[in-house]
C-alpha cells in the first residue's frame, strides 16, 4: 500500500471521485486555488455520457466523448489525476482508498468531492445484463456497436426465418431520454444508413421497439411532450409500447408483463437496456457512516450545500446525490460541481484569514432545460415552462451539446460528423472489431460481470 | 452447410477472397462486369493498413482507416459481401469454403481472386506475440494504444524506479515502414504529446527503441534514405539499434543479439512486433493443390497474369503472391486487383462472343514510389531512381495518403485529424476502453492465440 506522503508545508487537499460532470467541472473551477487536487477515477478520461447512443450507433468515435482526463487538465498546475477505482472512503480518518492493478494507494483529503456517478440498475435482475447490456461507459458502447450491427450480419447469413426475425428485432427498455435517442438511432440505422448495403436482407423489415411501465415515454418532460416523442418516433419506424414492464430477459428475447395484465413475448437477439440508475455503492458507505438515508436509487440524502450531515469538507455531487428532487442529468452535476468548488474557496480563504468558516449560500439550480433527439430534425425539449418539438428543439439541442464538449477541436470534428450523418445518411463509425463481433448474438465472450458490485435498490425509474 | 444456389440463368460468378487493397480494388473494376460477385472476409471493413499505426497512436479512431465494405460496395448491385473466414479453397470443384460463428458455407465459383493478405510472422517464435503484439488488424492497432498509453498510466503510479524505467522503454521490433512509422509517433506522443500530462513522470525521459537484424532501416529504401531516416529519427529521440537480432521476448523486456555476437538484455514492457510478415496459409492450400511453390515468406510463385498454373480462372494478389520481386505494398496489391478484373471481363466478354480465350497482357507495375513518415514534417519516399527526404517527401505522403483513404468524408476528417496533430500537438483518440486497459503490463487478458494457423516459414524480413 502506498501512502501519499505529506509536503512539509502542505497546502489544503482536495480529492475529487469521479472524472465525469460533476468532478470535471469542480477541479476546473478549482484551477486558481490554493490547494492541491487529486482526481480519482478508474478510467483515462472524461466521459460526455449524454452521447453515447451516437458511438453505439456509429455516430461518433469514442475519442470525440471520452477525451484523456490528463490532457484535459494538463495546465492545472494544482491538480494530479490518479486512475483508480475508488474502493472505501473513511470520513474519520479523512482518506479515500483506490486501487488499480491491484495495488493499493490511500490517499489523504482535507475537503472530499465525491462524485462517482451512477451505474445502470436491473432492478435486483442483474441476470438480465448479460443479454441486455447498458449504456454508462465506452465499452458499453461499443460493445452495443457490436450487437447492433452484428445483428444485421447474422440476419443477413441465416437462412432461417425466424431466427432472421428474432436479429431484426431490436428492442431498447425503457423510454427515458437515453432509450428515445437510442430507439431513434436503430431506426435511422436500419430505416436509411444500412439501407441497400445487404443482399438477403432488407434492413427496412427490422422492428425497433421501446417498452416502458410508465404510462407516458420521457417522464420528466411531462404527458404532452412524451406524447409528441411517441408519434415522432411512430413515424420514423419505431413502435413504443407504454404501461410495458420487462418481466423476464434471455437470449432469444424478453416477456412483458403489460398494463392489462397479460404477458407476451419477444423474440428479439439485441436488447438494449436504459430504464433504470442507481448510483455508485460508495453513496451506501457515505450513508452508514453519516446516518443519512439513501432514495430508492441508492442516491444519498445531502444538506442544500450538498454536503454531508456533520462533514463540512465532504459534498456528494451529481447521480450520487438527492436534492430537492434535481434530476440526473449533466447540468445538475456541472453546477452543482462549480457550488462546491466555490464553497471549498471560501473556506480556504477564510482559514488562510484565520476568519471563521463562512455561511454558506444555498446551491440554486438553473434550469437550463431538458431535451432529448428523436430524430435527425426531431427533438424535444422542456426549458422552465416552455415546450419546444420538432426542428428548433433539434437545433437548440444541437447548439448545447456542441458547447459542452470538451475542447474546440472535439466540438469541430463531431459538428463535421453530425452534419455528414444528419444532411447525409452516412455514419463514419461502423467500425467493429474482432472483440465487438465476439459479442454478436449475445455470445458474452465479452465479459459482462460487471454487476457484482451493484446496488439492489428498487429503483426510481421506470420500466421494468 | 449452406450451399449457394445457382440461379436458373446463371451469370459468370467471381469469388473474392478479401476486402483488403487487392481484393477491393478488383470487386470495384468488376462493378459494370457481366458477373456476379461475392466478397468474402473475416470482418466487416475494408482496412486502410498502412494507418494502422495512427491507430495504435492515437491520431485517427477505426472508423477513419476501416470503413464498412458493404457500405463501401452498396451501390454495387452485383456484388455480395459474406462475412465469413475461408477454411478451404477446392480447386478441383471450384468452391471456397467458409465460415462464420461455428456456421460453415460452400461458395461456388467460376473466377477466383484470393487476396488474403499476410499475417505478422515471428519467424517460427509465436511464443513472442503475447509480449510484443503485431500490427495488422484493427483489434492489433486498439491493443497496442492501450499497452502503449497504459505504459504511461503505470509508470505515473508505480513507486519502483527499476519499473518506473521498464515501464518508459517502448521498443519497436522491425524497421521497415511501419516500424519507423510506430517508433516516430511514440516519440512524438513522449515529447510532445503527452508533455506535462503527468504529475510523476516526466513522458520525455521514456526511451524508443528501434531494432533490426539489417545494417541499416528501411531496407527497401536503399542504404541512403535508411541512413536519412536513422538521423531524423535519432533527432525525434529514438534510439535506432541496428545489426541487433531479437532472440527472446518476455513480459519484462527482450534480449537481443548484436552483429559482434554479443548479448543484451533489454528491460521494457511495451513491445511491439512490426518484424516480418508470412502470407495468408490459403497460399500452401493452394500450392499443394498446384505444385507451386512458396517463398520464404509463404508466399505462393504465380503467373505473369497472376493466374496459378493450370488454373487460368483463378489469381492470387497482394501480399499473398511472389512475383517478381514486387514489394508488399498497398500499390502493388491494388494495381494487381485492377488487372485481374480486366483479364476477367475479357475472358467473360469472350466467351459471350464464343470467341476462344483471349491472350492475356503480362501485368506491369507502375511503381509510384514508396514512402515512409518518420515525424512531423519529415519523410523519406523514392519514386523511381528519385528520393525525396523532409518536408517535400512528407507533403508528397500526405497526399497519396489522403487520395487513397476510402471515401471523401473519411479523406476531410482524417486530413482535420492530421491538421490538428501535426500543426498542434494534440490527438483525438487517446481514448483507451477498460478492455484495452486490461492488456496494459502485457497482463494479456486480452486474448492472444491468433497465431494457431500461422505458417512457420522462416521469412524474408529481417529483426529477429
Amino acid at each position: 500500500m502506498n501512502i501519499t506522503d505529506t509536503p512539509p508545508t502542505r497546502r489544503h487537499r482536495v480529492v475529487v471521485i469521479g472524472s465525469g460532470f460533476g468532478g470535471l467541472f469542480a477541479t476546473k473551477a478549482l484551477r486558481r486555488a490554493n490547494v492541491d487536487v487529486t482526481v480519482i477515477d478508474r478510467t483515462t478520461h472524461h466521459l460526455f455520457q449524454p452521447l453515447l447512443y451516437q458511438v453505439a450507433t456509429g455516430i461518433l468515435s469514442e475519442g470525440e466523448i471520452a477525451p484523456s482526463t490528463r490532457i484535459i487538465l494538463r495546465k492545472h498546475t494544482n491538480t494530479t489525476v490518479r486512475l483508480g477505482e475508488v474502493t472505501r472512503i473513511d470520513l474519520l480518518g479523512r482518506t479515500v482508498t483506490s486501487t488499480d492493478q491491484g495495488k493499493t494507494t490511500l490517499t489523504g483529503y482535507d475537503s472530499l468531492i465525491v462524485s462517482a456517478g451512477a451505474q445502470q440498475s436491473y432492478f435486483g435482475n442483474d441476470h438480465f445484463a448479460e443479454h441486455a447490456p447498458g449504456m454508462k461507459t465506452i465499452d458499453d458502447a461499443l460493445e452495443l456497436r457490436g450487437r447492433i450491427l452484428g445483428a444485421f450480419e447474422s440476419a443477413e447469413s441465416t437462412t432461417d426465418p425466424a431466427e432472421r426475425e428474432r436479429l431484426l428485432t431490436f428492442v431498447v427498455i425503457g423510454a427515458g431520454p437515453t432509450g428515445v435517442e437510442m430507439a431513434g438511432q436503430i431506426a435511422e440505422l436500419a430505416h436509411l444508413t444500412l439501407v441497400g448495403a445487404y443482399r438477403n436482407i432488407d434492413t427496412r423489415d427490422s422492428r425497433i421497439i421501446l417498452l416502458d411501465a410508465a404510462p407516458s415515454a420521457l417522464g420528466p418532460f411531462g404527458p404532452n411532450l412524451g406524447h409528441r416523442a411517441t408519434r415522432t418516433l411512430a413515424t420514423i419506424g419505431v413502435d413504443v409500447q407504454l404501461g410495458a414492464a420487462v418481466t423476464g430477459v434471455d437470449r432469444h428475447g424478453l416477456t412483458v408483463r403489460h398494463a392489462d395484465g397479460t404477458e407476451r413475448r419477444i423474440n428479439a437477439v439485441c436488447k438494449v437496456w436504459s430504464a433504470g440508475v442507481a448510483a455508485s455503492p460508495l453513496a451506501r458507505q457515505l450513508a452508514a457512516q453519516t446516518g443519512s438515508t439513501l432514495d430508492r436509487a441508492g442516491r444519498i440524502n445531502v444538506n442544500e450545500d450538498y454536503s454531508l450531515p456533520g462533514h463540512r469538507g465532504v459534498f456528494v455531487i451529481g447521480d450520487m446525490a438527492t436534492r430537492g428532487g434535481l434530476p440526473g442529468v449533466a447540468q445538475v452535476a456541472i453546477q452543482g460541481g462549480r457550488y462546491v468548488a466555490r464553497q471549498i474557496k471560501a473556506d480556504v480563504t477564510a482559514t488562510e484569514k484565520s476568519s471563521p468558516q463562512p455561511k454558506r449560500p444555498p446551491f440554486i439550480y438553473k434550469d437550463k432545460g431538458s431535451m432529448a433527439t428523436i430524430s435527425r430534425f426531431h427533438a424535444v425539449a422542456k426549458i422552465g415552462g416552455l415546450q419546444l418539438t420538432g426542428l428548433i428543439a433539434w437545433i437548440l439541442w444541437l447548439a448545447v451539446h456542441v458547447a459542452y464538449i470538451v475542447g474546440f477541436r472535439s466540438r469541430l470534428t463531431t459538428l463535421l460528423s453530425w452534419t455528414w450523418t444528419f444532411l447525409g445518411s452516412s455514419r463514419g463509425q461502423l467500425t467493429i472489431t474482432q472483440q465487438q463481433v465476439a459479442a454478436r448474438n449475445a455470445l458474452g465472450r465479452l465479459h459482462r460481470i460487471r454487476h457484482d458490485e451493484r446496488v439492489n435498490y428498487e429503483v426510481v425509474t421506470r420500466a421494468g
